[in-house]
């Protein structure tokens, strides 16, 4: 694994932040690659999501997820401040606009954990600031096996989350890039490179690249 | 600099060849980081330009040109059977098709090691096949450092090749990715991240996901 990435700046060359929208069937490594991208690349925030559900025990407002009203959450919908948005449950769940914008702006960079639903409306709403990336898992049983090692379902639940994984991997056809996680370290490298190919193309920073050319020569 | 990479078929998944087209104004690098990515990607080959020059010592037939006869070279080039081709000082260049395309179909990489002339033509023929990358000096100081340190040419040659570089820098704006090379390492490893990148696109392997969903669903 590489040395924490500078967000390939090239030293010089400005550019525009990315939306990294990293999706997959629960238990084929999302997460844990989400979380290892966060601590791997320096330029990376996660989008915090809002949401009108309860907070639970070791939540932290403003980390895992902002807690607001139903009321506010309706008030951010239907002013367009939120690039995605779902109810789960009979819980809202959405992501602010603002912060994104800001960050994109300033050539921070962007990490959504979300599902297909809330990837799809961020591509639809911000394709050239987006890059999105769906990881498979290498096989059905690999997929059993990670939810029964997690422990955190019951075998009910482990089957209900197999059948919905079955619905949710054929959307890979909707991303980007598709990456299988056969192995932790393989797959957080796959997802390093596309985040540092991306930072190099030329049409995400060609006012960057001009000035850069302007003092060349 | 990680371990030589496999290709990034997943294990699994089949995949068309890349052609990556390397190019930069002389003195930028170029050569030096196509030697590392042959030696350091597995599934990269060198494109063997044909040409009608004589050959020089050290070179060998095959490997550095296939060195071949004007009417064989005329005969190329009229039959459609080269990608690119340029008349440079009197002597004919080319690039040829059929070795190419079988190297794609096999899911093997491409390496062009060319001037932008000849990357233009090959974007223009084979568009979808194509990762462009374009590497730029970290400026005009350091590319002339380097030519000087070679110790290939005159003072006036090297002049030549400045002033040559200065008209050729502006074709970045042709190139998909643009990589300033300010250190040849970390040249090469976002190369590096730009290949992998570039494999694991859904639209270089559309056939093959689809046959690893079938064995996964």
């Amino acid at each position: 694994m590489s040395d924490k990435y500078d967000g390939g700046v090239d030293g010089e060359i400005s550019r525009r932040g990315i939306m990294l929208v990293l999706s997959s069937p629960s238990g084929a490594g999302k997460s844990t690659i989400a979380r290892h991208m966060l601590e791997g690349f320096d330029s990376l925030e996660l989008s915090v999501s809002v949401t009108t559900r309860a907070k639970r025990g070791s939540e932290i407002d403003g980390r895992h997820y902002s807690f607001i009203s139903e009321r506010e959450f309706e008030r951010l919908r239907d002013s367009d401040a939120l690039l995605e948005w779902a109810k789960v449950h009979g819980n809202y769940y959405g992501s602010p606009r603002d912060p994104v914008e800001k960050a994109l702006g300033e050539g921070r960079d962007m990490l959504f954990d979300i599902d297909w639903q809330g990837g799809l409306q961020l591509i639809e709403k911000a394709r050239a600031d987006v890059v999105s990336v769906f990881i498979l898992p290498p096989s059905m049983e690999e997929l059993q096996d990670r939810l029964k090692r997690r422990a955190e379902d019951s075998a009910e639940a482990i089957q209900q989350r197999l059948a919905n994984a079955a619905e949710e991997i054929p959307h890979w056809r909707e991303y980007d890039y598709i990456v299988v996680n056969n192995d932790l370290d393989k797959a957080f490298h796959k997802i390093e490179s596309i985040m540092i190919a991306e930072t190099l193309r030329r049409d995400r920073r060609m006012q960057g690249l001009v000035e850069f050319e302007k003092n060349l020569l």
